[in-house]
């Protein structure tokens, strides 16, 4: 018997025939005798509406009452999927953050878990109930005020759960049928990986692979959880996250993030210049160096102005440049960027598809190419034609 | 500086508009220098949204679920209530029923408050905040089981805050001025009264008169909260509800309840074989008589099935006899029953309407006429004619 914490997010439960969806597959796990704790997220559209009918009411930051009000959200989908559970003949009982033990710092909006005192939880395991837990919320542990973890707060939930537990799994529930070689919504041919060390899929994550979130892959590395990336749909195996194992460097995908722009100083002056600058303006910067017009750097398209105006104010001269149009390219791996053939290769093949690439950087793990962003896609596409072919002909 | 506990209702803070507008109440009474407690009920229509909800995903009833379900509605009115205060610059923090102490018994979906253990509540009163409270709900003592209170939950939370405040009044919103001595939407010419005292508000209440419930009232009188019923549309005074002052018994006002039946037993039998039948069956009859067509009983229309079996079941024979087209029509008032000119004038005031009388019960504070339903409107009006005629003829 095995202890799994699963987690569904807002659209595996986004009206009541998912929510009986989601609740047979927590039952077929309970009935398979596992113990089983679920976080669960809003229902798909709640928070837009409750942020609707927030700016309704008014035009100005209230993160308490936010917290409050944004909390509601996990409560009707927990409670309904509780029913949903019981009506298959499985005892469930769910708890909110705070009855569940998720304590935090008092940030609201964006707290951080700082312990988790889950001895309800573990209560109505050893009862055999289903416990559902509220996804994204807590309650702060010095003043008992309510909480949101923010981005990714439930996933972030569901790996501390599953490491108070000691769990076998946090399995996290998605629509895809895990981590592939690249999106395989661009690149039809892309493989599913089986395994993948956190680091590897920190790479990923950040460099734009939407399946999991940065956050949660570091939660996991921190608190030693094995995650288990996997499809709602069927119960097929998706990909484990886990420690890394012995082996050889081995390249591990294509990420891709089209929400980039490219901020930079026109020639006369060097990357690291950029890079003092953004990190002083605390802009999250994590592809900086010299392209094609510049030392530049990637950002994320939402904090162009805030890094043009960073740039703008440092000591010296110099034109800033803009160029909000970019996607980035990242071919991810062990190792990747200590290969002259891998890197000399990727430019190669970009150049070959006629796609213009405005500043390339390395990272130990990451090879990353700023490209103009109606290319992005085919760039994916002929990266990882080359990168990952099917058969033995792959560089891989 | 006074203690106020101000109560609104699901319709006051129907949507956005409305909120604001309860916002801007709350923010005169606190910068008026009282300390306010504010009870909120969930927003208009989200109640039967989230029943709707839950009848989608599952057919069966999950007592503990739902009240976690329906909790997250005061959870919504109540932080966007406290953003509204926040932006006229008057400090206000939202706290569920949980949180402002409101400890229960764990019976789920109609739990009685046993006790209040407000400290939140008291410690931000302290530093000068409006507190808002989730009406509606609570925790139950001995499993910290979310419950919910049923029917005028919000109304119950509102009096058990203000007792264990020592309030100066408990203040319930509501779209009337305040009481009346007929329904002002049946009656137009009828009078708000200043003053009742909980047994003549409880014996209006009882008799069909909504603007408060019985449930209240009686909580009022047990823990000795002053009640004002008071309009949400303007600053005026509305019906204070305290202990009785010494003064000749009055009546009151003319109190109706369109949504009953009458069953009975043909001839044969007197009022207390149908009031033992009913009693034993648990089914709520204050109306008890002998009338035109037998001993009957005046009973909720939604349980004259339930009634009808509980006389058929009864030892003996007998025709059951049921009259689902029945309105009761109540004159309060102490010593009502006692006065022989009162009983025989309202009878004859009818009579002369044409309205046929199929029952009359009196008790202390009340006689009650049970009048075809099409004949109940007419009814209130030329009681309340002859017996809350304006100006010196009337015959209070």
């Amino acid at each position: 018997m095995a202890v799994i914490v699963q987690k569904y997010g807002g659209t595996s439960v986004g009206d009541a025939e998912r929510i009986r969806a989601v609740a047979r597959r927590v039952a077929v796990t309970r009935l398979a005798g596992h113990e089983v704790v679920v976080i669960v997220s809003a229902m798909g559209h709640t928070t837009d509406h409750f942020l609707d009918l927030s700016r309704q009411v008014s035009p100005n930051d209230h993160p308490r009452e936010m917290d409050m009000l944004l909390t509601a959200g996990e409560r009707i989908s927990m409670a309904l999927l509780a029913m949903a559970i019981r009506d298959l003949g499985v005892e469930a009982v769910s708890l909110t953050g705070s009855q569940a033990g998720i304590l935090t710092n008092t940030v609201h909006g964006r707290a951080e878990i700082e312990e988790v005192r889950a001895f309800r939880v573990k209560e109505h395991l050893d009862r055999g109930d289903v416990v559902i837990v509220a996804g994204f919320q807590g309650v702060s542990a010095v003043n008992k005020e309510i909480t949101t973890l923010g981005r990714g707060g439930s996933d972030a939930t569901a790996v501390a759960m599953a490491s108070y537990l000691g769990a076998d799994a946090c399995e996290v529930y998605t629509d895809v049928d895990g981590v592939f070689t690249a999106d395989p919504r661009l690149v039809p041919e892309a493989r599913k990986l089986d395994e993948v060390s956190y680091d590897e899929m920190a790479e990923m994550a950040g460099a734009g692979a939407a399946v999991l979130m940065s956050r949660s892959v570091e939660l996991g590395r921190r608190w030693g959880v094995p995650l288990h990336v996997r499809s709602s749909f069927h119960h097929g195996e998706g990909t484990w996250v886990r420690p890394a194992t012995a082996g050889p460097p081995r390249l591990i995908g294509i990420a891709h993030d089209p929400d980039q722009a490219l901020v930079g100083l026109a020639a006369e002056e060097d990357a690291a210049v950029v890079a003092e600058a953004l990190l002083a303006a605390a802009i999250p910067a994590d592809t900086v160096g010299v392209g094609r017009d510049g030392a530049g750097a990637a950002v994320p398209r939402d904090q162009a102005a805030a890094a043009v105006a960073a740039l703008a104010a440092r000591p010296g001269s110099g034109e800033v440049v803009l160029n909000e149009g970019v996607g980035k390219v990242s071919l991810v791996g062990a190792g990747v960027a200590d290969r002259p053939d891998t890197v000399a290769r990727a430019g190669e093949v970009l150049d070959a598809a006629g796609i213009p690439v405005l500043l390339t950087a390395a990272t130990p793990l990451r090879l990353s190419s700023l490209v103009p962003a109606e290319s992005l896609d085919e760039a994916v596409r002929v990266l990882h034609g080359v990168f990952f072919a099917p058969g033995p002909g792959g560089a891989r």
